[in-house]
């Protein structure tokens, strides 16, 4: 049997993510382990108790990203081997037989809270909030009875784990919420390119050298590599160094990629491949006839050719 | 009398940073006033209502980043005029006379508890964690009485403002935990050039044009233009567009940024100035001889010489 | 009346160019005066003896470009002011009456003897070759009489002149052999933008500094400014400095050229502007709807908006 | 014996050139043939009848410099192995015995003449100019006697050869004028790199793609590669396609120059390697610790350990 951490608590979105990413690849028998924070799942992969872990990485709700980025850059020793899009969206729950007109109070995170804020002043008007550490522990602790409050604000999964009714779903008010999860595992598990893959680094590039990043996507453009993300932050060394963090369309197994990426190498303070993978959108990325690998691998025989024509 | 809104609850470190903002202006008789969001906030402003709000922009334990740019952007008519950056630091708080060995629980933001865990679980082993919807409610409601815990996890300001006692301070996990926040006013607020300014700015590019980034990058670098910070999100309008937030060094007022601007303004499908203003870290911009603006004013004198010379 | 200097002797290429570009201008009274080498035509112009000066500026086979350059660049007073292209084609030219089989000897400017070698190879194998010091005075001395040769290579409007018989037309081996020659006139003939121009100039960059080319053309391409000529040369000063001579598609009049040499003249360590002219291929600049002079005009409209926005 | 070839006629220039080059390399007992033109010496090579050839490149007084390229792009199977800078400058030679009061009438190439003008004007105001075929011609024609003038113009090789008198040295206009040379021979004989290398190269690209340049510019910077030379053609066949020539900084055998001709010949229509040979001046190519073999070697490492890491 294998073993699967994931940001905690349970019946959150990252079990969601995960239990998605799981089916995707057709393992049924895993056992799924919250962990406290990403740098503690990390942390058990690296030690080999868990097969995988998933952390959100991208517009994440209940925060964790910038942490997830850190953990991953700072133990250098896995890699995302996938990714997937979760749509954020909250339910409001019940015991079985509540209904509307009986809810008094109700609990969730904080940030559940401000999501469904419109919502519950419509419905909800007069309805009194109670933070929770997690909205998962909310429909947890409600379920188990005992509590000040007749309903939950919570991920679907989380009603469903804990035996709540539904009194309304979709209630955030932004429907277009989505948070991007990724897979971790170790470097041995990489997976082949599929035509639409997506690869993650990061780079720390000298800011005070006017015209860095120009020179980094230099090293994209050249071999027509296209990004899909980048983001800045300082690395707060003191050093005016600045940590790039990027996205790029396609696989360090493609040509132009694996040549970009030893540009990168050559040219940033410190590079850091965090894995090549399915992309969750799915499209296959679009290559420019010039940066083919075939394009690539008629360079190299022409290369080849010239040097080899040369008396030794 | 003057209002300044800034993002809720009281007592939390926005506060804290409007604080400073106003102590910087000697500005001493203005009124501070909580507002639910960053949205709130600067609806009041546009109304009229407010002279300014502080909001968090970049790196916020407690949430709002995002929401603070979609805000801005939304809006359309309003200018961050100020910024400052406040080290994210928690004090363990009590009633006066409590000691460390009477906190069998204690209460604060879930996120405020997941950066001071390992202090806690050091000091305070065994205490029990109770969520609250803010790191200051949770003072308040200790000051207030009649809660189940003996202490809060909260900012130094919060504790002094509801008359606790401070057992220690500086507990976070991370002692470079830094958030910049931001005073937004209106476009008639715009600060003079100090030499030493940073430009906030979002341009929406399509995804699609491969090198668009550099392209947009070239604007920059062609008047020698520095960035301190980029970030790309999808624009979740199905259209593949992207939406840059980016900080340069330097003021709209100067020529090398003017100009870069309108360069910007022509390339991109949208691009919003979102305000020039003194840089918190004070660093004087370095300017290259050559783009200066006695090197764009001799530029454009050489030319009107070229054009007026010739025969009308 | 007016005079227009040109590239002596007279009856070669240049003069035809001189001819083609008086007629196109309606200017039927001129006096067409031969001089010794570029840089006495256009002393001449500066010193207002002359109102034109036709000097090859391309692929001239009878030489002179180099020293045209610099003398355009030495100079620094004058413009461009149009160009034309020129087939470089010869004739066989001899004395009416004279047959193909009477030719022993021909003369001709010795390259003209190489561009025509295939031909003469083929069709007066056995005659001998006499060097003259220009295409043109070989026809000229074959009219006076008294020569030793029977024939000229020459232009044709060398063999019109002098009232000579062609035998022979388009001798050349390279029918596609075209100088280019350009009108010089002073800074106060500027033309008018007519949508289809060209705009030449000479930029002196360090070669020190790794990049700098790219940097130049930076200027370019930030402004969507295309080029449809560059070349090199050390400026032999030994200071490391490389000279460029670059035609731009496009008029000093129009925003994207104007602000990209405004561009150039900031960065370059010398700039020099010789003249906008319409394109003698006529073919209308394709302007990217992002650099047009509209797509300026609204830049630099949203700038003024926000800067006068501002409170004084 | 071995035999090079070189563009006549005997005694010029181009003679000079490869008298020295032969030098260089310790060659004593070569044949030197004159060619009537770059192409037939070219093509001699092929044939296998010369064992080199020597052809002007660059800055010729006496023409063959496009025609050179030409000939060696569409040749294609031959490769420049050295190159060597000549100063072009002129003596008056005559025969042993005449003054200078003697000298009524000189013979030299029209373009000695226009190079020694300014000389001409000064010391033998009356003298009368006949052409010649060759600056060589006039000191050979001078030396058999039976001539109409008393002196020739001509390189100082001319008059040791032909066993004439200098009665003046240096007399050319420009001190300054250098004509480069190259030395052209088979694939086979590409030299090892020396580390002050120049690789030559012509890239055909569409003119109709705003930004082709800068595009091909980038393969070079993307690898720290400098450009000591550049030249634009159109290439005539009317598709708006645009020939370059190139010279680079460094050798094909090094990484950074192999990976960015590699780009080239992906991103251009057309590419031509011309041949990496030391450069005359010797100046050691300096390179950026980023893109030397070992960051090169380095890189290569880096990626091969990502991707044999992975499971099969």
């Amino acid at each position: 049997m294998t073993a699967f951490g994931y940001l905690g608590p349970e019946a959150t979105f990252t079990e969601a993510a995960l239990i998605r990413l799981l089916d995707e690849r057709g393992i049924t028998d895993a056992e799924r382990v919250p962990m406290h924070n990403a740098e503690a799942a990390l942390a058990g992969l690296v030690r080999g108790e868990l097969d995988g872990a998933v952390v959100p990485i991208e517009n994440s709700l209940e925060g964790g990203v910038p942490a997830t980025l850190d953990a991953l850059t700072r133990n250098g020793k896995l890699q995302i081997v996938a990714e997937t899009l979760v749509q954020v969206t909250f339910v409001l729950a019940v015991r079985p037989g509540t209904q509307l007109s009986d809810i008094r109070s109700f609990a969730t995170h904080p940030h559940g809270e401000a999501q469904t804020r419109t919502w519950i002043s419509e419905h909800l008007g007069n309805a009194h909030f109670l933070p929770a550490s997690s909205t998962a522990a909310a429909a947890r602790d409600l379920a188990a009875g005992d509590v000040e409050y007749q309903a939950a604000i919570c991920p679907a999964l989380a009603a469903e784990r804990y035996g709540l009714e539904v009194l309304a779903a979709g209630i955030g008010d932004r429907a277009d919420a989505i948070t991007r999860f990724v897979l971790v595992r170790t470097p041995a598990d990489l997976p082949a390119p599929t035509g639409a893959d997506k690869t993650t680094i990061v780079a720390v590039l000298s800011s005070d050298r006017a015209g860095a990043l120009l020179e980094l996507l230099e090293q994209f453009a050249a071999r027509g590599v296209n990004m899909s993300r980048i983001e800045s932050r300082p690395t707060g060394d003191g050093l005016g160094l600045y940590q790039f963090s990027i996205d790029l369309q396609g696989h360090i197994a493609e040509a132009r990629m694996a040549e970009a990426l030893m540009g990168v190498h050559r040219v940033a303070r410190r590079m850091q491949f965090l894995g090549s993978y399915p992309a969750a959108a799915g499209d296959t990325v679009i290559v420019d006839p010039r940066t083919t690998d075939a394009s690539f691998a008629e360079a190299r025989a022409w290369l080849d050719t010239v040097l080899s024509t040369s008396r030794p």
